[in-house]
């Protein structure tokens, strides 16, 4: 699958027999001190050359004064000598044939194209010898299996593989994993890249038997690498899950990863998409990114986005299941079997619809839990689990020490009891804890069985969601104003022209229009509508049967002549019969000059009352998503603000030599229809859509209007 | 500025001179014990009443059977007793004209209508004997000035003012104010709601001095209730920031909010327009809805949208610059007596340019960390200061005790130091620490100094953001692929007749052509393209001064006869001879049928290569930001595959009636472009713009390419 010298590299890098550090020190201030005492803790059988310039031996352990003086060429070795030394190490690598070089020596690189020509040079040594290098200006390596750490703290054992530009990051990353009690199989710091790229050490930990999932922080790829990265995985196909940081979306971000990398960071967009493609999970932050990380090394995935939420109380329930939600996942129906077994286990108080709220039943009985879990767990529709709240810390809720002592008790059955339970099954649970990184005995049990425990309640329901990887994308739930009829079926939806009588009464402006059943009336309205200069008309059929007219054809555009009139006419009453409507009429109006097509809305909002809405119009309104909305009722000039926030208000502005509209008009009848929306107490909705923009005006084109019955 | 009876309430529930618990016990592990004694500890100064029907004192105060029995009428109540007592506990209320209930007892309004008719009729009780209540179903209420605690935890004291429908909630804001070293002036548990509501509840809390910035969780308003927040906080002119957390944006989390709080979530767009423009700052996730108040109350504020970051190393830096870019702040520039002193601070391995990075001198130095604030915080162009990385924690970084002790102590100092340079300023400074949260010594002096401390880098730098309430919103740094030109002032744009010539020679279907520089040429281009069925053509200048054809009036649509296009190719020639270009033709195309118009390009990507992206097209193509992206080359299928997730591809298959254009010939058409793409090492932008998509094919209306020169 992979680059057949990648599980070379990885043997050399993560399993060596033999590992020097140029420049250890016993002194455990120093760089070189740290990394060489945490290797000497880590290793589980190398043998270890410490190269030190006037020490015989360090800690136990002969020193040496070069590579050269060593019994044997060593498969690994870790440069943490001053910058000025580095060139004549590496020309030891070189004659001794070191397999892999781990050079943490900085000052190259990352200071200018000078050095940057230098650990070019390094590199290129290093190969001629055989070798390869990481960095310069690398943190170090863990292999957890391999018994190597050249980092210099000490890191718990796991099955993330951790690659990252930033070695800060590698602690951070560490230190995230000590307190969530998980750990690494892998962690390689590229440092500055002279020599192996990000896609290579990929390409390594793929090939790395322990590492379940890889964690990337990448600021972004040299050239050419991010391409090789994405043939990579896609080669792979999807062995391993990879959770990739990658920071530089803004100008502030590039500003930052250019002087930290030099790398230009690219866009954004393009690399998201182009790694997400090969399923790349594209983390926002950094504790997320080793949460989801975290979850996906666990190694159960969803077979379904149905989920259970249980918790201890309500608030906690609808925080996970609103963040579940948002990333595509969605509350699974209980089977009557689940129902009745959850109304058996909880109580009277409890809501046992998902998401299950025990209400504070949990506190004093932790053994409901492991039964509610099961019974979830045993559910064909439920394809994970989520338990947010405070278990493991149910015993500190009481000032009561034997209350105490006795509620820690059964919280510690309880968590053996959850532990059975995720043992019996192959779906994921995950555990929401206030107390999670406590350190708290009570969790012992659910950290032994393998299942993630997180302190935040999104980072719960976001590592559950990154756990439905591979399963065909729902359309998710999207945020927006709903422009779209709501209300409805509540109300009454007025005929056009009683609409159009309730805005004049309002004050506000409709072109003129005309109703008409029969040809006579259709020719005379088109003589009076081209008396006030209207070239052509429009027919509409106005009859209940047809509350969508275009739908059913019954709009006619561009009527020319007082002929075509009466021809359209006779065809909309034609097709009212058909619909078998016999008391439908035909509205006459002027055509309206082309211009941008905007939505003027309104809607009754039961918890804030009227608000009005603007943006682009037409039909395709739903489709893109652009309306801001305000509490009505509002002045012209707050009417314009509100316009300037839509895509349609900057067009209307004249955007890149579009004709400018006349946004006063428009700002003026949003105004006017914040007024009447505010003064109405029977209106539940009004959809002027759309409203024609031009040079000479906003008009009215279709107005809908629906009231309380 | 607010209602004048919200003092006078705030009075009653936070300041009472007296205070009974009705259901009071000693038994620490019972709801209405853990309340008497979190009320026994915080309360300073108030007449206390236990209420127990069995006990005759409770530690060491009087007890008594009813409210009846007091010996005054009390200030406030709490009610926690069993559901069934509440009714004759509520009579008491009345009777004695209790000010304040607090009803702590649940099963009412939350298991369904009858319940919420009852807890209807209490809060009608309560009031009609003068007092106003808070609940039933609520955690409690807490208050530091007052010294009022009812909730049965031990909360730290300070400046966030708490309003919650979650009692669950109450708790976890609690536990984080524990470790991130601030507190609450009030926490005011809503439960639910049966009397005083949310917009009441938040003006009492506008009327407390203590409370410096508001924190609310709220699933859903009730009815009219958010127009009435909204229409408060405008009055009080933005007087306290507000911080909100609002699940319900999902199906998942409207059930969840129904069947917790009963509350319908409403339309999520309409309530976070509409509390955003009254200045009500939404978060996204609890934790940093907490975060976000903790800044907030803090007091300081950013007076301009430049920042300084320092950190320890440049993957801490990148990610606050990117995370504080994505919230529209920037990186300051620094003056130059900042950069001179900067320069002195810190040594020539550190970055000063803004990011600075301090490279690990921090570790060993930890007092350049006070000077180099100072320096920043001194400079006019930067309007505040985040600090990120191991502060507080370098003296862990060694195992070398000697030195730990040594840094340490170094530590507290700089500490110190930061702490002055801090009081000497008005302007914010923030720190991230990886050692926030774990009670060190070392950051004491900076907690007490105000600072707000996290243990989250994001979480840092969106605090710094939330403190540019006020100022002016610059264009948001937004992430969308940039169709426009990125590489022109790099490479050679080619004419048109020489782009259109490259793709036929790829194989790339181009509608028929002719270039013409006379009049006879014009004509026979016409009659030729007549010929092919053309009605009508299109007039094109082609000349290298007019790269933008349609700004300089270079397109002439709609030419209907040999003679139009004659005269058309006069008019032409005459504009690129007033350009100054008397190499220029002009070329005649056909036009095509209405349809939607797509973007298709191609960009080389320096560290992807070959990109190709379709999306909406026109010359709004970058206003409507509706671009899909992937990898070259692909076939078709993945090409239909990636045009669905487009709007424009939504569009074409349909949607609402709009006639179906030809997405299989638009998607072989992105397919081939693929394929040229990945083909032309020399090709660095392609844009087809638009391509019409109509019912019989997708056709290239207008094509440009930038190759290497």
């Amino acid at each position: 699958m992979t680059d057949p010298s990648a599980g070379n590299l990885a043997r050399r890098f993560l399993f060596p027999n033999s590992v020097a550090i140029i420049g250890a020190t016993s002194a455990a201030y120093k760089s070189g001190g740290r990394r060489w005492l945490s290797l000497i803790e880590a290793n589980s059988g190398a043998r270890l050359y410490p190269i030190n310039m006037s020490a015989d031996g360090l800690n136990g352990y002969k020193a040496y004064r070069s590579l050269r003086d060593l019994p044997e060429p060593v498969d690994l070795a870790a440069i943490v000598v001053p910058s000025a030394h580095v060139a004549r190490v590496v020309e030891d690598c070189t004659a001794t044939g070191v397999g892999a070089v781990v050079m943490i020596s900085a000052g190259f690189g990352e200071t200018g194209p000078e050095g940057r020509a230098e650990e070019i040079q390094f590199a290129q040594r290093v190969r001629a010898g055989g070798g390869r290098m990481l960095g310069p200006n690398s943190a170090g390596v863990f292999g957890a299996t391999g018994g190597v750490n050249l980092l210099g703290w000490a890191v718990p054992k796991g099955g993330i593989g951790l690659i990252t530009q930033s070695g800060n990051m590698a602690l951070t990353f560490t230190n995230y994993a000590r307190v969530k009690r998980t750990g690494f199989a892998s962690i390689l710091a590229v440092g500055n890249g002279a020599d192996l790229r990000l896609s290579e050490v990929v390409d390594m930990l793929l090939a790395d038997d322990a590492t379940r999932c890889l964690l990337i922080y990448c600021e972004g790829f040299a050239e050419g690498d991010g391409r090789r990265l994405v043939d990579l995985l896609r080669r792979a196909g999807g062995v391993k899950p990879v959770v990739m940081l990658k920071p530089g979306a803004t100008e502030a971000g590039k500003q930052a990863a250019l002087s930290h990398t030099g790398t230009l960071a690219g866009d954004a967009a393009i690399a998201e998409a182009a790694l997400a493609d090969v399923g790349v999970v594209i983390a926002e932050e950094a504790e997320e990114a080793f949460d989801l990380a975290h979850a996906l090394a666990m190694g159960r995935r969803l077979a379904g986005r149905g989920i259970a939420v249980l918790s201890d109380g309500g608030g906690h329930a609808t925080i996970v299941s609103d963040c579940a939600g948002r990333r595509g996942l969605t509350l699974a129906k209980f089977s009557p079997a689940t129902a009745a077994r959850l109304r058996e286990i909880l109580p009277m108080r409890a809501g046992i619809d998902n998401p299950v709220d025990f209400a504070g039943m949990a506190e004093s009985d932790p053994g409901c839990v492991p039964l509610a879990l099961a019974a979830c767990l045993a559910d064909p529709g439920v394809a994970g689990v989520v338990f947010a709240g405070h278990f493991g810390g149910y015993h500190l809720m009481t000032g009561h020490e034997p209350t105490q002592l006795k509620v820690a008790a059964e919280e510690v059955a309880a968590a053996h009891d959850m532990a059975v339970a995720v043992r019996a099954s192959d779906k994921p649970f995950i555990l929401h804890s206030e107390h999670a990184e406590r350190g708290l005995a009570t969790l012992e049990p659910i950290f032994r069985a393998d299942v993630p425990v997180y302190g935040g309640l999104e980072a719960a329901a976001k590592a559950m969601a990154a756990l439905a990887i591979g399963i065909a994308a729902d359309a998710q739930t999207e945020r927006h104003v709903e422009p779209a009829p709501s209300t409805g079926p509540h109300g009454r939806v007025l005929l056009e022209p009683e609409a159009r009588q309730r805005l004049v009464a309002a004050g506000i402006a409709v072109p003129a229009w005309h109703v008409a059943t029969t040809v006579a009336e259709a020719r005379a309205a088109f003589a009076a509508l081209a008396g006030l200069g209207a070239a052509k008309v429009v027919l509409k059929l106005i009859s209940d049967r047809a509350v969508h007219k275009s739908d059913v054809g019954g709009v006619l555009l561009d009527i020319g002549s007082p002929d075509a009139a009466a021809k359209g006419l006779r065809h909309l009453m034609a097709l009212a019969r058909e619909l078998g409507d016999d008391r439908a009429t035909v509205l006459v109006t002027g055509m309206i000059d082309k211009g941008p097509e905007c939505l003027v809305g309104a809607r009754h909002d039961p918890q804030f009352g009227p608000v009005v809405l603007v943006g682009t119009g037409g039909i395709l309104v739903e489709l893109v998503g652009d309306v801001a909305s305000r509490l009505a009722p509002f002045d012209s000039a707050l009417a314009a603000e509100l316009i300037g926030r839509t895509k349609v208000g900057r067009l209307l502005a004249g955007y890149r030599g579009a004709a400018a509209g006349d946004r006063q008009a428009l700002g003026d009848l949003v105004a006017a229809v914040s007024r009447f929306a505010a003064g109405a107490p029977d209106l539940l909705e009004l959809d002027l859509n759309p409203v024609i923009v031009n040079a000479a005006g906003a008009h009215i084109a279709d107005a809908r209007i629906v009231v309380r019955p």
